[in-house]
C-alpha cells in the first residue's frame, strides 16, 4: 500500500486559526478556518484544534501518514516550541509541544508567521534554490524572515529577523512595541494609514480620503483612491515604498541576500508599492552591492500560504536529513 | 617524523601587510611587516609577499607543513578569491589566486579584513563555541563580520556584513562610499574626530583640543583627553557609544547574536567607550531580545588579530571537513 505523507500545517492569528493538510510537493489537500479564542485558556484552544483537524482528516483519502505538525504564530520560538507575549493574543506563555502531547506524537515544530512564510517560499514559491533571501510580510504590521548560507535565521535566542522593529526615527510614531519610529509603524497597512493622515493634516489638496473617520480609512480604501489618481494616496504609496526601499539597502549591507520578496496586502498593491521601493532600494545601495538585488513578489498563492508556510517547518526538517533535499 | 601544520595568514592594508605563521592552536610562529605599495602592480607585490614569506619560513622548525594561505584584505571576495575596488589601495581587480599560482599549490583563500577578524574570534578568541554572533572593528572605519548558526555569512554576493555602510542620517555627513550619514563616518576614529569638531564649533567650553588642527586631532588625543576629564572629549565619547549602541540594537534585529565584540582602537578606549554604548545598546532593544545580548571586548591580541584572523579562513575550512572540529 502506497501513503501520502502529509503534514498539519497551523497558523494562529488573532483572530482565526488556519488548518490544513499539505503534502511534500506543497499541496494543500484540505483545509479549513477556526475562531482563535484567546480569551479562552490555551488548553481549551489545543483540544479545539485537535477535534477540528481530526474531523478534517476524514475528509482525506484513508491512505495518509501525519509527519508532523508545524505551527505559525506570533512571537512563536522555533527552540523551545512555545509562544511568548505574542502581541495580538490574551495568552502570555504558551508551552505548544506540552499542549499537544495528549494528541499527538509526531514531531512539532512552530515559529512566527513571517519566518514559516519564508520557509514556505524556500520549499514550495519562488525561493525554491535561493541560499540567501529575505522575505517582507506587510499586513498590519511587518514581519521578517531572512535565509542565510540555505538556513532560516533563528539567531541565539529563537527570535532573530525582526526588521519591523528597526527604528526609523527615534522621535517618531509610537509602536505597538512600547518604542517609538520602528519601521512598522511606517511601512505596514497601519503605517500607510497614519502617513495619509499625516499627509491630509498637512495639505489642502482635495482627497474623497478627507471624508472619511480614522477607522474608516483602510489600506484597501486608500489603494482604491490611488488607483483613480488621488494625489495624496499616491504620495502616501511613494513615501511608504521610498522608505521600505532604503530601509532594504540597510538590510542588504547585513546579509547580501539574491531576492528580497515582499508579501501580503500591502504587497498586492503591485507597481504602486514596488515601484518606489525598487527605485530607493537600487539608489541606496552601497556599490559593491548595485544590481546585485532581485525585487521580487511572493510565488505561493495568498490563501494558503499560513498554512502551507506553517507545514514547510517539518517538511524543511525532513528534508534535511535526506541527500536527495527538494 | 612529526610535522607542525602551519597556515600563512596575510593582512593587506593601505600601507602595510602583515604576515605570518599560525598553528592549529592559534599560536603566531613568525610574523612579519612589509610594505604594500599599491601604486606597483598587484604581480610585484605578490612576487615581494611570496619573497618575504619564504625568508621567514626559514626561521621556523624545518619540519612543518603548509596547509593553505588566508588572505584579509579590503573588498576581498570569499567566493572569487578577488580584490574589487578596494577604498584604500590603487589596484582596481586582483585576481588573489592566479597572482599566487606560480608560487604555491596549496589553497588559498581571501576575506575581508572584519570578516577575517570575526573568524579568528570563532576560532581562538572569546567567540569559541558561539554559534551566532557579531564582530564591530572600529579603526578608520567600521567593520562588521556577521556569524550565524556558526558560519560566516558571506551572502550572495561574497560582500555581506556591511553595518559601517548603513544609514543613521540621509542627509549626514559625506562618506567615502559616495553616500551620505554612513555609521561609519559617525563611529569610528574619524567619525571620533569630526564629532568632536562638530561639538567644538557649537559650544564654547574650553578645552585643550581646541588647540589642534584637525590633522592633529587624533582619536588618541581625544581619548586622553577625555581620561583627563575634558567635557567636550567626554561628549565625543558619550555621542559615539549612543550611537553605536542604538545601531547594534537595529543589528540584533536581524541575526539575534548572543554577543556583540567591538575590537580595534577605538575599542581599546574601554568603558568610556563600552559604557554608553551598553546603555544605549539594552534601551533600544526590542522587550525580546532584552538582557540576552552580551557586549564583549575581543578576546584575541590586537598586535597579531589580523594574521590570525586571516590564518582562520584556512583552519575554518579545515576544521569543517573534520568530526573533531576544535
Amino acid at each position: 500500500m502506497i501513503y501520502t505523507d502529509i503534514v498539519l500545517g497551523v497558523d494562529i492569528g488573532g483572530t482565526n486559526t488556519k488548518l490544513g493538510y499539505v503534502d511534500r510537493q506543497g499541496r494543500c489537500l484540505a483545509d479549513e478556518v477556526m475562531a482563535t479564542r484567546s480569551d479562552e485558556p490555551p488548553a481549551v484552544f489545543f483540544r479545539r484544534l485537535h477535534e477540528q483537524a481530526e474531523r478534517l482528516r476524514t475528509t482525506l483519502v484513508p491512505s495518509h501518514r501525519l509527519l508532523g505538525i508545524g505551527i505559525g504564530a506570533p512571537n512563536a520560538n522555533y527552540y523551545k516550541g512555545t509562544i511568548e507575549h505574542p502581541p495580538n493574543l490574551s495568552w502570555v506563555w504558551v508551552d505548544i509541544r506540552a499542549e499537544l502531547s495528549p494528541y499527538y506524537q509526531v514531531p512539532i515544530a512552530a515559529t512566527n508567521d513571517a519566518n514559516a512564510t519564508a520557509l514556505g517560499e524556500m520549499l514550495f514559491g519562488a525561493a525554491q534554490g535561493m541560499r540567501d533571501f529575505i522575505v517582507i510580510t506587510l499586513g498590519t504590521g511587518l514581519g521578517s524572515g531572512i535565509v542565510v548560507n540555505g538556513e532560516m535565521v533563528y539567531g541565539s535566542t529563537g527570535f532573530a529577523g525582526e526588521i519591523g522593529h528597526t527604528i526609523v526615527d527615534p522621535a517618531g510614531r509610537a509602536c505597538g512595541c512600547g518604542r517609538r519610529g520602528c519601521l512598522e509603524v511606517y511601512v505596514s497597512a497601519t503605517g500607510l494609514r497614519l502617513t495619509v493622515l499625516e499627509l491630509l493634516a498637512r495639505s489642502d489638496a482635495p482627497s474623497p480620503l478627507r471624508d472619511l473617520a480614522f477607522e474608516e480609512l483602510t489600506s484597501k480604501l486608500i489603494f482604491e483612491a490611488a488607483q483613480d489618481g488621488d494625489p495624496v494616496a499616491l504620495e502616501g504609496f511613494e513615501f511608504t515604498g521610498d522608505l521600505l526601499g532604503r530601509k532594504l539597502a540597510d538590510a542588504v549591507a547585513f546579509t547580501s541576500p539574491e531576492a528580497i520578496f515582499l508579501f501580503g496586502g500591502l504587497a498586492a498593491a503591485g507597481e504602486l508599492l514596488f515601484k518606489p521601493v525598487r527605485r530607493a532600494l537600487e539608489e541606496n545601495l552601497l556599490n559593491i552591492y548595485r544590481g546585485t538585488v532581485k525585487l521580487l513578489p511572493s510565488g505561493v498563492a495568498e490563501g494558503k500560504a499560513a498554512i502551507l508556510g506553517a507545514s514547510a517547518l517539518i517538511w524543511n526538517e525532513l528534508a534535511k536529513g535526506q541527500p536527495d533535499r527538494p
